[in-house]
């Protein structure tokens, strides 16, 4: 049974009639994705926002209608996948390189839903490296500033180049020891000159939905865990 | 007599013979960067590293050899202009849109010299719009959060359109009443999703070089101010 599809179905089921909808990037907000594609086929009306070109033309697919950050009000609910979650609900978010985009569109969600199955689930961040966004100009000067954090640092390759973002820029993935600070990190990060933003998603989930080892869903809301 | 021209030549007293030096962008370096042509074309050996197009340009057409920041080792002096210069040589910089890779310059060098008629000299910074790169995705969400910390903000435009910085992005110049705490407000700029970063450059200015009312030169440094 596969745990990423239940997981990411159940999130489908938050979504009304009307909604904007922040579409997250990633194999678990994958199902939701095609869940709602399936609603929307069945009568369902909302706008996607998407946060990255990958899940944009998934969508398009669909049939779901899209829009721009900018051309709508709100976002009602964002809903996007996770590499890891703490037990406050602090996530690590870039393993599919959209970190930049969806840090935007779940800050602009009334409401920020998480979908991760239970390998996800830790109780401190920093067994998946850490993605950081930099601007390419300097990126080997930034990367060693990150490095004197005590983190390893590894520029992201595909096909022996830099991974290029959407957004035109690079990945530097970082592994640190154990996040015991997130925010205190996520600070220090953004500071540096050449850093976009980092996959440190300190505060920002309202709701992680997961299932058990029984495969029941497990909702988690911030200041109820 | 030209201001700008009598600051930004002082500049390149400092530069000496094998040095690598970042040049910054702006009307007051345009005249460092002029003079340091004239001095290479006399003999002088240099590598440059350009903060924008703009400069890489006239560097060129000054035969001043340049590098990538990645292909040196160390940047020895980067010299640039600044909007503003308060009494702890803090400074708001990117009125000409290259703050970010003036940053990463400026960061990179062991010895950052600024150079600022004696306009850019404030008590307080503020009076100057202080310009913000931002990702275009979701920008009129981020010039929203920025509106929040009380500043009054303007997408800059050219041609009617977003203006766009060598990275790509857009600015958004922001009228804080008075910046009486520039670091953290650095900081909570660049915690926003979607800022790249900020033109505050706070506590990075080894030395700025200006003039006093008799043009005669001033030499402002770190800690003997």
């Amino acid at each position: 049974m596969n745990e990423k599809k239940i997981v990411g179905e159940l999130a489908a089921d938050f979504i009304e009639d009307g909604m904007v909808v922040g579409l997250g990037t990633g194999s678990t907000v994958y199902f939701t994705i095609m869940k709602l594609g399936a609603l929307v086929e069945a009568g369902l009306s909302i706008q996607g926002i998407p946060t990255s070109v990958q899940t944009a033309e998934l969508a398009k697919k669909l049939h779901i209608p899209l829009a721009n950050m900018d051309e709508v009000k709100k976002i009602d609910i964002a809903i996007d996948g996770a590499d890891e979650v703490d037990s406050h609900l602090n996530l690590i978010k870039g393993g599919g390189g959209a970190l930049v985009r969806e840090k935007i569109v779940a800050k602009a969600a009334e409401k920020f839903i998480v979908v991760a199955d239970p390998s996800k689930m830790v109780k401190t961040l920093g067994a998946f490296p850490l993605p950081v966004e930099v601007v390419p100009f300097g990126a080997m000067q930034t990367e060693n500033y990150i490095r004197e954090l005590q983190g390893e640092t590894k520029l992201r390759l595909t096909n022996g180049k830099p991974f290029q973002t959407d957004n035109g820029n690079f990945i530097i993935d970082c592994s640190f020891p154990s996040i015991t600070k997130p925010q205190e990190l996520e600070c220090i990060l953004n500071n540096i000159p050449g850093v976009v933003d980092n996959g440190l998603f300190v505060g920002m989930a309202d709701r992680v939905i997961t299932i058990d080892t029984g495969h029941k869903p497990v909702l988690l809301d911030r200041g109820k865990h």
